[in-house]
């Protein structure tokens, strides 16, 4: 297990510059026009060509490589779980933990199949874990506290997770930061961070989760609507967060705050990867110009918050599984995208006649 | 150069049994129970898992394996193209297929990048091309008859491209065949069989093909109006197939019904590769259940054409080049639709609870 800070809680919030400002003068008119040169009529490669200019302005380069690319699982129990909010027990967040290590989860399988490293962070398992080279224990609590009794965490539980998550990236090496998270209960806070930052409905918010039935979502969906009452107080990015909770999606927080001001690209999964970069967006905006969105799924909600977030996913396939799964199916589009900048001919290169208009 | 028949003439149209008559009695069921049964929500993996279901169907197994992928990229011009119906001279036919064995194209770059193997059918290029170790020499004449004067091609050359698909594909090792083409006014040829076989207005399936502007679209519109105007009595596939033309498109009408006859996997690209699936439905309607359907792209009409065919692509990238680049883009989907039937722990084998509900 490689040797990470336990308990890093001078945890601060990076500084995040302008990607223009950061790139050098006429990178981004540099990259169109080499994707503009390619033997391919103008624009054909559609968000492809979109996604290759984006990873070119985030790395800072008209020839960005990606580089041991590192998915990072974030993992936690939530007490609000108790409330009957998922179709799952609480205890499988430790099984799935286990299935991740053990290489039988779908993000496991995917992650084997992309070459992409996969890292566990116990950021608040109930249960204790087994160690394993692939978990890292940053166990802020044993899950977090029911949200519609109490806050989900205190201030300084929600500090330490974002930290651990900072640190985590810190020790990862590799440009391209693939996220995911485990944590049965956890699209009920992804729901309560959406309403509450993103000001939608709680209804809109609210969805099936691993299986919910109608009933199921009408129980959870009042649920949540007297958690957001009971703190009400909690407006600003990272009260909501403490207040509405996950551990594991304050982790991401942290993660993807350092993984933007270290310049990584962002791989951003489902639903719950995607609040966790509303709160970390409502802090620093241009985060979102590092973040590549791997797909729009199933669970009612994820459609409206990444419209809130300006996202453009790559994928639509109905997934709802989360794990980092999303993340991982659509990681091949972008090592497609830098190939192609990088290996496609252009027009002069391979003789090829331009279009009669241009 | 691999050795095949030169000008196979006696092409027949196989025979398609429908694959519920061809596959063990309960296949089907047990590929759902062995999908249900893996450690992730019922159905969390949305279309992957549809798609891992198709692909056991067609290759009449619980555990589907790909095999040797092969990429077929056939390339024709069309007479058509005189009419200026396209943004580009149809020169750039032979110099695209020069750039596909050069290893250029997008269409290259992609190949390399998941290890399939690429072959190019000269079905009809205009100019002359040298010998390549991956091209084959199927010209069936330099390019089509311009088909608002006369029909694009005899029945005679017609049925000559549809043996030299399908002998290509004989010859071809491997269970998975992708599709692409390349032919400066082929998405004319498309957008006629589309509206023909499909019975869609034709300004519905008229569009901007490699990049005219609104008057050429209109333009193009008015010359394909005419075209179905001329050939008013092809009505039947095959009829039309040679009456609106396109020797790559006979010779993908031929591909496929062989792949579909030894159930290989076919992977569908774009407009043009979708509306040889469609004359080859028309034959063989069973032929549908052995395609994936890799993308809706942007050309006008592409959305109809899947529509149509009851298709639901993988992915929704706005591309619009063609050559087999979006079935190329989608193939990782089909390997880890594979990979998670085939390496995923069951709820029994990692110990996961299962749902409340269940």
């Amino acid at each position: 297990m490689l040797n990470i800070p336990k308990a890093p809680m001078n945890w601060t919030l990076p500084e995040l510059a302008d990607l223009d400002a950061l790139n050098p003068a006429a990178l981004r008119a540099r990259l169109q026009q080499r994707l503009d040169g390619k033997t391919k009529p103008l624009g054909s490669l559609g968000q492809i060509e979109a996604l290759a200019l984006r990873l070119g302005l985030i790395l800072g380069t008209e020839a960005p490589q990606l580089q041991q690319p590192q998915l990072l699982v974030c993992a936690a129990d939530h007490g609000l779980a108790a409330q009957g909010v998922s179709a799952y027990p609480s205890e499988v967040t430790a099984q799935m933990v286990l299935n991740f290590l053990a290489g039988g989860a779908a993000v496991s399988v995917l992650a084997r199949q992309h070459g992409l490293a996969l890292t566990v962070l116990d950021c608040g398992v109930r249960a204790e874990l087994p160690a394993h080279p692939a978990l890292r224990d940053c166990k802020v609590a044993p899950g977090s506290a029911d949200s519609s009794l109490q806050p989900a965490m205190s201030a300084a539980q929600c500090r330490a997770a974002l930290g651990h998550g900072a640190a985590a990236v810190r020790s990862l090496p590799g440009n391209a930061l693939l996220l995911g998270e485990m944590g049965i209960g956890n699209t009920s806070a992804a729901a309560l961070l959406l309403a509450r930052l993103g000001g939608v409905p709680i209804e809109d918010c609210t969805g099936a989760g691993t299986g919910l039935d109608a009933a199921g979502v009408q129980r959870k969906t009042a649920v949540l609507r007297a958690v957001l009452q009971r703190h009400a107080q909690a407006q600003e990015p990272l009260d909501a967060l403490a207040a509405l909770g996950g551990f594991e999606i304050a982790a991401l927080v942290g993660a993807v705050l350092e993984a933007a001001a270290q310049r990584r690209v962002i791989v951003v999964d489902g639903f719950i990867t995607g609040a966790a970069v509303l709160v970390a967006a409502r802090l620093r905006p241009a985060l979102l110009q590092r973040c590549v969105f791997a797909h729009c799924g199933a669970e009612r909600g994820h459609a409206r918050l990444l419209e809130l977030l300006g996202a453009e996913p790559l994928l639509r396939l109905g997934l709802r599984l989360g794990e980092g799964s999303g993340a991982a199916l659509a990681w091949p589009l972008l090592v497609s995208a830098c190939a192609l900048l990088e290996q496609m001919a252009s027009f002069e290169s391979a003789g090829v006649s331009q279009s009669v208009s241009r």
